[in-house]
């Protein structure tokens, strides 16, 4: 069947990602078809096509999913970095108005404008690693209008780039500084005015919150989790990074997309992940900045078959870095992933993540051409050799973004 | 004294680099005038110039200098990092014709315009992180006819790209197959025939050694800078990275222009560096891909005001990145250099490991107008946040090269 295709690439070896390791080898030189924004052929034939691109033997994958950023703040965090590495203490810096509450102050500041326009340059940084989707996550605001302010400047990303962008509430970040010792005020607030409102307006798919013992606590987990649910929002969780609270287990048991960070996760949780294929992500990122020496299980994971995302988890005040392929090789260099695990986690698994595996993440009759054409030749390549630009081009719903 | 320039960088935020904190800290809106390709105004005064550029008050710093890279090679490590990840040992490796020699192979059977083309995007990675001179080491031609193909194939990317570039030899840097167990023979070659004829042909203006027990010994390695000083060469070593055989010190005692890696350096060693004023040249990308576990001594280094620089050590084997600022960031996360220490290391300190001190690296009267202009605000953002794009243009020689 060779019917007439919007536009063809040709001579593209794809690496489709797939699964089984078939997925992650080249394939022979072949041709896709893209038809309304989605793959409609894939073929070893030549295929008839109002447009053709020559991949000429380059590599072509599905475009990169970054799972996980708070891709939207303002305010800078360079001199807070500078005193740290001055030796100046953790509670000055605070007392001196930094840390994430410095962040929540300038990103309220700021107006959805000013947001999108300083989110730029980061997602700038991401598109040249080859990203079509980005995740984005709410939590600087704290306040119901500057937790729509953020979704709203995320989600207005999509005009001003060809990128799709995948928005995720996440109220319960910190707690603001205005509900001091209130914390249980604050998540009903989260849960009885935040969720609602979002849910009704469309603004994120999903809900995150940052279960840990400086976060919110398991009960709090649980109640923002079930308002998320009732509001047909799915849900995912910041957990097991400084400790087990079996905060992971939590989010599986809610049918939760995935766990991110993980570090303490112990074989419990992972079985929890496993029996309701929740998604792994870990954020190596993090990890390096942060100094951590604590390893995620990823022995675990491989044994009970858990998928595996990566992602930057670009903030600032953590990982500051808008670079996914550097984290794919963070991955293999402090985490021990093969670079096939990496693929797989910027592709299928971490649209898995987004609740988009049966559209994205893989190229595949059916899924949405989205498209990252390489000047490679050996799929680790992605996570081996950092900053020599390999980027060709990125296709969006088989729109075209030369680099 | 206001003399007409060839060009005006005006309502510059002007970081000197120049001795002294005052080199660090942000000038005051100011005016930098060029002519022939030198700095030749600095000024609070508007310039008279027959072009003028508005910097609009981004700030700029002097072009950064990659002090040491082996940027030229051929044949790609990707599979071989692969391997390793999957859990191959590393014997295994080198019996498949892995490690080092791959790299040698590849690099003798590729053409002096071959190594050049195979060069370039790695170089335009280091490029848009602000680089100005590049560094570049032979080494992996390991006789004399392919050493001189890559010393020239480094000097040929002066003709692609707005750079400089600075040539080493490295002929000592692994002993070549056909030698194997005749090492000595072989350094009686490098320094018979190969420093002689570099000398003469002026390919390069230092030699480095890798002394090290995989690499050569210290004997050795005094053979190879007795020669380069006969024939009027400067000399460096890759010392101290695996333990602590003295090559730092010997490097010093030859009046050494720097001493790179340097993780088991101990205090006698350090002392011998402040003695002679012999930079030492810090490699973190090494260091984090190679996992390393021992610090070097940065503590012993500033007590003994032991000039500082970062360099990428980009190499397909221990250090595949081309992003001198995401080093600067290891140097920070890993290392626990200050900003400012990871500014100089790239800047005036790395321009005194090339022996240049005295023309680059600094904004000041009379020197090179190598430059860089940044949408940045603090001078901690080189070393902070990485990978979205922040570089305006960089000058080199007074030339624009707009990004
Ligand atoms: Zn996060
Ligand atoms: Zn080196």
């Amino acid at each position: 069947m060779n019917q007439h295709c919007d536009l063809a690439l040709s001579n593209a070896r794809v690496i489709s990602m797939t699964k089984g390791s078939e997925g992650y080898t080249p394939s022979p030189l072949c041709h896709i078809g893209i038809t309304n924004g989605q793959i409609t052929a894939l073929s070893l034939e030549p295929l008839q096509a109002t447009n053709t691109f020559d991949c000429k033997g380059k590599l072509v994958t599905p475009g990169f999913i970054d799972c996980h950023t708070h891709l939207i703040f303002a305010g800078s965090r360079a001199d807070e970095f500078e005193q740290r590495l001055k030796g100046v203490p953790y509670q000055e810096i605070a007392k001196q108005g930094g840390g994430i509450l410095s962040t929540v102050r300038a990103t309220r500041e700021a107006t959805q404008e000013e947001l999108t326009e300083l989110a730029l340059p980061r997602l700038d940084g991401l598109l040249r690693t080859g990203v079509t989707t980005v995740e984005v996550k709410s939590g600087y605001g704290l306040t119901i209008e500057d937790e729509i302010k953020m979704l709203r400047a995320a989600k207005a990303l999509e005009a001003h780039r060809k990128v799709h962008v995948s928005t995720t509430l996440l109220a319960a970040h910190a707690l603001p500084p205005e509900y001091a010792g209130r914390a249980d005020e604050y998540i009903e607030l989260v849960c009885k005015e935040i969720i609602p409102l979002v849910a009704k307006e469309s603004l994120a798919t999903s809900v995150d919150v940052f279960c840990e013992s400086i976060g919110f606590n398991l009960a709090q987990t649980e109640q923002v989790f079930q308002a998320a649910i009732d509001y047909g929002l799915t849900v995912k969780g910041h957990t097991e990074q400084l400790s087990n609270l079996g905060g992971t287990a939590l989010t599986a048991r809610y049918g939760g997309l995935s766990a991110d960070h993980i570090e303490y996760l112990d074989e419990q949780g992972v079985l929890a992940l496993s029996e309701t294929n929740t998604v792994a992500t870990l954020l190596p990122g993090a990890f390096y900045f942060l100094k951590e020496t604590q390893q995620p299980p990823i022995e675990l994971l491989r044994q009970h078959q858990v998928p595996i995302a990566i992602a930057t988890d670009l903030n600032p005040g953590t990982s500051p870095f808008a670079d996914l392929t550097m984290m794919m090789n963070m991955g293999c260099t402090l985490f021990g992933l093969t670079p096939e695990e990496t693929l797989r986690g910027v592709t299928s698994h971490a649209a898995q993540a987004l609740g988009m595996s049966d559209r994205r993440g893989q190229i595949e009759i059916g899924f949405e051409a989205d498209l990252a054409i390489w000047d490679a030749s050996h799929p680790a390549e992605f996570s081996y050799f950092q900053g020599a630009p390999r980027l060709t081009a990125r296709l969006v719903a088989g729109e075209f973004d030369h680099v």
